[in-house]
């Protein structure tokens, strides 16, 4: 029993309560909250925010985790991972000086509004000062963070923390050389696949129903968990207990809700994953956004659009819709959930062009970050390469460079979290495929039990004991790698394309 | 602008801020949270809570105070009011001893659970020594706050500032006086009130909507306010622009959540009746527990169940139960409503009973804080009594003595809230009554907006600026007094029993 460490780990213990108290705040912010509270909500997460805000840069915990770093005595090894994980988000935490944290958040929130409105009126020139002043501002960042390689880590960092623009590079050459010809095979092919199955109409409540049953068989725990409405679906973990889901509904096209509930089940899961016991502590946490989205995509897309799947699904669906399924076959159902067509938009795109659109935000981001090209070029930037990657031509700049928030929340070196998650996903369905030969046939029993063992073991209950490029090279016994993904593509979508490779 | 003014308005604004976070966590808890998350809520609550009563017996506050009271220049006089206000506040929570309120923490969590024993096993010897436990800390709590009168006070005053037994002696006395030969005459009385309309069937989604509509047409605002089930109805103010309601449904007794909805709307709009503008303030609060419960009988019994109400709510009662409501009168429906029965059970008694449930528990506090009475004698003390004031003697104890969580939370002087609230409702009908003559025909029709505004106007907006009584006395030109309640019972069950009195 180290005192010292008894010490940080109350102190970090009561901080998580406050954050864990802001959660149900957030959550019931996006789901019950009555409009007129939203100014009083503010306040609220402010002062809250504050108070968590001051006791993680408490110089105290410096104190104690220089006391803790020179004699370890006393500490398991798993305290020591969490001295470790604790000093960097210390580090991280009060490397930015104060006024440099008050200008973020206020160019943020100004970035938002100065977004919103060159949306609505289609003006890239409304938005271009606030995003040369956010990516100014974030160079500034990086500075203050420090990095070995190239500034833009030092950003990577917060979402992927050891990830690196020298270890992404090669990767997303590979990925993006590898899919861009695989697009335009798709795109060539004389094979159409009709989705018109899914666009007829599906009641919301019959929708939830089966939601709730869905999300339950894939083996997320309602007794610590709720299922609720939302106008952008959301997954939050306030506690190991306590991990809520969100979702919107369509009555004119199902996957949207459907979909989304598998996604962020697959987030729910991992949340439901992390050692109860180590709430609190870096070992009670999940390891970083890509890892939690690779849990989402795993199940929303390595399960959940395949063969197997929507035959196990079909008979569920058809007992709360057995009108507008009349007639489809599990193999029309299949098809119509994995068809591929380019859209200039990321979040109506397939899983195939996907990753596509995130190869060109990284490629912006890097050089605004490196501040190589300019701001002013953007739009004509952004539509050439879409139109060189994805194969289509945003329709106009609302369409295409101001599509996304995340620049306007301040958010840069997020994008690649998504194309990881995709990644790491894939290269999990390679591995667990060769330990559970058998997953199709479960998948198609629903029998989802042993896969979430796998992924409980090989990745949950490690928490951050890894960093997320060990992790996935531990699981897998290979490091990250953007084949076992294109693999996969040529695999699925050959057949349904009738493209021989 | 005075600069400890400014200081001490930013730290409770603070402090409020966490105490409004700490509420929607209050909320959730009741209304939506997971079950297994009980555990965790109860570490976030207990972190959440210590900083705030940290935050409050901070001694700046009191240099801050001790400065504002040696000179006032510069203060308005809604700044004079808030500053006394603050310094009750702040010597409330500051002169326990900080030993005792963890002794009366441990014994309330300790004194539920064996109540919740006791009650099951309907075995009083099981409660008793947490019985005397409580009261013993009570004695102590009273010592260490100071009275000048009965300790009784010092305990009151947790609830109704200001109140004390000289004052409340004699009008409970006058009540009970008139009371219990009305509840004879009434009980003696021939005519029968037939109340089976109510225990129909009444579907739950149809109640809810009902619920909502009559909420609304009391004036609730629902851009501001939620209504949600729970297992025990609640009001909540989280801030002025985010108010709460609850209430559970019976489908076999329309009355249950109908009008706990009407009396929790009534608690709703006081809150949302207070100066949005002082929230952070005590001219931002409600001014006690008895004036919130005044607000919440007003709306349940002295609009609720009147034959005005009755005649404007049966036409939108048949629109959601046609069946149910088939060949009721208007007339029947409100005679329904208003059936008097005496029974053992106070949360069972109706509006003329009731008080006299309180007054037993009233007598009974004050002498256990007294010390008069030994804890032992309770059950047999406890049944001669009911039998003597209610007519009725409970089964066994754990209808009779045991009935009640208060005692076991700790609540001692908060039953009297309970009466007062129904003689400030009464005594407030009265005046209303003279000041707008059409009361009844508003009522009729629904225009419910001018009795809101009275209330608004008299009640609502003074918050905390007078006690509650000199409030009363300001707007009804009396002090309290029992009479009002007394008028009002004859007037209204003399006509529906045929008793001249």
């Amino acid at each position: 029993m180290n005192k010292h460490y008894e010490e940080l780990a109350a102190r970090m213990r009561e901080t998580m309560m406050l954050a864990s108290a802001a959660g149900v705040l957030a959550w019931d912010q996006e789901t019950k909250m009555p409009e007129r509270a939203s100014g009083m909500r503010a306040e609220q997460m402010a002062t809250l925010s504050g108070i968590i805000h001051d006791k993680l840069i408490d110089p105290q915990n410096d104190k104690l985790l220089a006391a803790l770093e020179r004699t370890r005595k006393g500490l398991t090894p798993s305290q020591r991972i969490c001295v470790r994980e604790w000093r960097h988000d210390y580090d991280r935490s009060t490397k930015l000086p104060r006024d440099l944290i008050e200008e973020l958040a206020r160019t943020s929130t100004l970035a938002q509004s100065a977004w919103i409105k060159a949306r609505a009126a289609d003006d890239f020139s409304l938005f271009a000062p606030w995003l040369k002043k956010t990516f100014a501002l974030k160079r500034r960042q990086a500075e203050a963070v420090g990095y070995s390689g190239h500034p833009y880590d030092a950003l990577l960092d917060d979402y992927e923390p050891g990830m690196t623009v020298a270890a992404l590079d090669p990767v997303i050459a590979n990925l993006r050389e590898g899919l861009v010809p695989i697009v335009e095979r798709i795109r060539r092919s004389k094979t159409r696949v009709d989705a018109s199955c899914l666009t007829r109409r599906y009641p919301e409540d019959e929708q939830e129903a089966l939601c709730t049953e869905v999300a339950q068989a894939l083996g997320v725990d309602f007794t610590a968990s709720r299922l609720d409405r939302s106008a952008h679906p959301f997954m939050i973990g306030i506690a190991p207990t306590d991990v809520r889901i969100t979702t919107r509904f369509n009555e004119r096209f199902l996957p949207q809700a459907l979909f989304g509930v598998i996604h962020e089940s697959g987030h729910a899961l991992y949340e439901q994953g992390l050692p109860e016991k180590a709430f609190g502590t870096p070992l009670g946490e999940a390891v970083s956004t890509s890892m939690h989205e690779s849990q989402s995509r795993f199940w929303e897309n390595m399960v959940g659009r395949t063969r197997p799947f929507a035959g196990w699904l079909l008979p569920k669906l058809r007992r709360h819709f057995p009108q507008s399924l009349k007639g489809v076959s599990a193999d029309a159902f299949y098809r119509a959930l994995s068809r591929v067509r380019a859209t200039p938009i990321r979040v109506e795109a397939d899983e195939v062009t996907y990753n596509l659109h995130i190869c060109l935000r990284y490629e912006i981001e890097k050089e605004l970050v490196a501040d190589t090209i300019r701001v002013s070029d953007l739009p004509r930037i952004w539509n050439e390469r879409m139109q060189a990657m994805v194969g289509v031509r945003p329709k106009n700049d609302a369409q295409g460079v101001l599509q996304d928030i995340h620049w306007a929340h301040g958010m840069i070196g997020y994008f690649p979290t998504y194309l990881l998650g995709n990644l790491y996903s894939a290269q999990l369905r390679h591995t667990i495929r060769r330990t559970i030969p058998e997953m199709d046939a479960l998948v198609a029993k629903g029998e989802f039990a042993p896969i979430l063992q796998w992924l409980r073991t090989k990745i949950h209950r490690h928490a951050r004991r890894f960093p997320a490029a060990e992790l996935i090279r531990r699981a897998t016994g290979k490091p990250l790698d953007a084949r076992f993904f294109l693999e996969y593509v040529k695999e699925k979508y050959g057949p349904i394309y009738k493209i021989t490779w």
